[in-house]
């Protein structure tokens, strides 16, 4: 198998020399044979050649069996809101030149965390739940500008029926493989394109009449989330909500540092913690690699078909968990300073 | 004073009953005359006329000193996203036409409910947030439409340059009063809007060279919101983005049947429980009436000037609470069960 490896920015170099060694330790372990490359993204690929996501990128990507990726953003852009040229440009161009539509976020709280989360234990005990955000639609790609003199800014949101179909169906293929219940997350109380997205999952859901649906507002699934976890199963819903709901659900997991992703769609699939390039703790060599590991066994479990492979990656955090090794966001006022380790050395 | 309420639907009429009664307690109490009118609205106002928000009741209400206002909604138009005229309709004129741009939302707990939420009492100790959501722009009032035969769907997300700035001045001006800390919460890694959104925010805190400014994206800021709500003193934000943030801080306060908000502009105020139409409890006699309570003691301060007897109504709550008394929503398992209440007795 060949893989691409996009560090991008901030900690994402950090975190996926980890991830890499974790899946040449599989290939030893389970002699395959996987092989690398690397390509530019984000500010490192604006400071190399001025472009967020060269084309290079793009075919390296296509050519390969999956891409291994870090993150991307830089706080220089943040702060600028007039910068034309931005590293996020490079991970959406690539979501889309992929047509990676389909972003899977499982939450699911490893036992040995469950007293590191703001939310009390008795809440979290047991959730898991496993959310498809659309990745390739919405306020993220639609027709975006200024118009009076700049003094107006406007981003379309917008989907069409294919797009809300291809990812309903994936949710719902994946609800009969678990609790068989589904929320769809949407605002058509007041969304126009929330009310197509309704639309289209409550015909979809004819065709699984087994899986339980229900549709919650984005507010009302906001607070439902920290209020009762445990009664969502598979959550589908858009670009944007699903941003902001997957985020929020990280406090269900302990720690955003512990929470893996996988953009699948047409073509090579793409592996991705969901936090960022978080700069602020940049080159310290403590952030989490944890989220990058389970990124890779996202990997070997669906681009590969390794499911053994994937699981044996799992139960090793499990287990160094369960030894009671932590990073510095993981640990708590009872963590043992011996027991708190960096990057590499809980690689 | 003459106060028109707007009861609305679900659970809307039992609620704003208790605000009136305690609105009538206080003007005895303090010498005032508080005369009233009732307008329809939502669900209520399509049944009796056909229209969410009937001319009459824009006249009414311009003509008032301040509005209690109940909720909108019913399920029978969730569930048909092909309805054309839909009761949150009214809510969203009602906004827009006596201009009600800016929508406070104040988060704090009551002592006596700090161990009645899923988050971690040590988390929530002292947490005191003041939203303020822009109310009249976005995506609620962008264009909106489908194309291709009903097939794409769009709404625009759309922000100019005065909105974003009347409302920073709102929030700038009340955290000066407060611990002179704001955050602005936007995606303006993606987003134009956005992009604006922060240019003029950034603007304004020119002005406020005392205040501390942060700028989240939404993403983070759901999160941040449990992992450390102390963290937060003033946040200002946009309308759909607010929508999502503020229910979820209801899990701060305890229940949303905690909260209440103030919508303010160019005209008359608006005050309203964040809490919806709750038709799974509606005419059963167990809504909690206190985010109605205190909207009305919001009316009293914003609207009337009345500092006294907002902080004795809202003083009349902690002493209920202290006592014991709860409603379902706000008991637990320690409750004893004559101490829980219905609406009509909570009031
Ligand atoms: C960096 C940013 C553009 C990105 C997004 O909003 O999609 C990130 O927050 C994510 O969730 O992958
Ligand atoms: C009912 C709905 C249209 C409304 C909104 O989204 O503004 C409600 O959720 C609110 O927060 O007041």
């Amino acid at each position: 198998k060949h893989i691409v490896v996009i560090a991008g920015d901030g900690i994402g170099q950090e975190v996926t020399t980890v991830g890499k060694q974790v899946l040449d330790r599989v290939a030893e372990k389970f002699g395959h044979e996987f092989t690398y490359d690397e390509a530019l993204i984000g500010h490192a690929a604006i400071e190399a050649t001025g472009n967020p996501l060269p084309e290079e990128t793009i075919t390296k990507s296509k050519q390969s069996d999956a891409i291994l990726f870090g993150a991307v953003g830089h706080p220089k852009y943040d702060n600028d809101p007039s910068a034309k040229v931005r590293p996020e440009q490079g991970l959406l161009g690539i979501r889309k030149a992929l047509g990676l539509y389909a972003n899977l976020r499982p939450i699911k709280l490893f036992d040995e965390l469950l007293h590191s989360s703001s939310i009390k234990p008795e809440f979290l005990q047991g959730a898991d739940i496993l959310f498809f955000r659309e990745l390739t639609g919405d306020v993220y790609f639609g027709e975006k500008g200024r118009k009076d003199d700049g003094n107006t800014a406007y981003d379309q949101m917008i989907y069409s029926r294919y797009e809300v179909e291809r990812i309903a169906v994936k949710a719902f293929d994946a609800a009969m493989t678990r609790r068989k219940k589904l929320c769809s997350v949407d605002k058509a109380n007041v969304l126009e394109s929330s009310r197509l997205w309704r639309e289209v999952v409550q015909e979809v859901a004819k065709q699984y009449p087994e899986v339980e649906v229900e549709h919650q507002f984005i507010d009302a699934a906001a607070m439902l989330l920290i209020k009762d976890p445990r009664r969502f199963d598979v959550v589908v819903t858009g670009n944007l909500f699903g941003d902001i709901l997957t985020d929020e659900a990280s406090q269900i997991a302990g720690s955003m540092g512990m929470l893996a992703s996988a953009s699948v769609g047409d073509t090579t699939g793409l592996y991705e913690p969901i936090h960022g390039s978080a700069h602020d703790i940049t080159g310290k060599g403590v952030a989490n690699p944890l989220a990058s590991v389970l990124s890779a066994a996202l990997m070997l479990d669906i681009s590969f078909g390794m499911k053994a492979e994937a699981e044996a990656v799992v139960d090793a955090v499990d287990q160094v968990l369960k030894a009671g090794f932590r990073t510095r966001d993981i640990a708590d006022a009872n963590t043992p300073k011996d027991l708190i380790l960096g990057t590499e050395a809980m690689g």
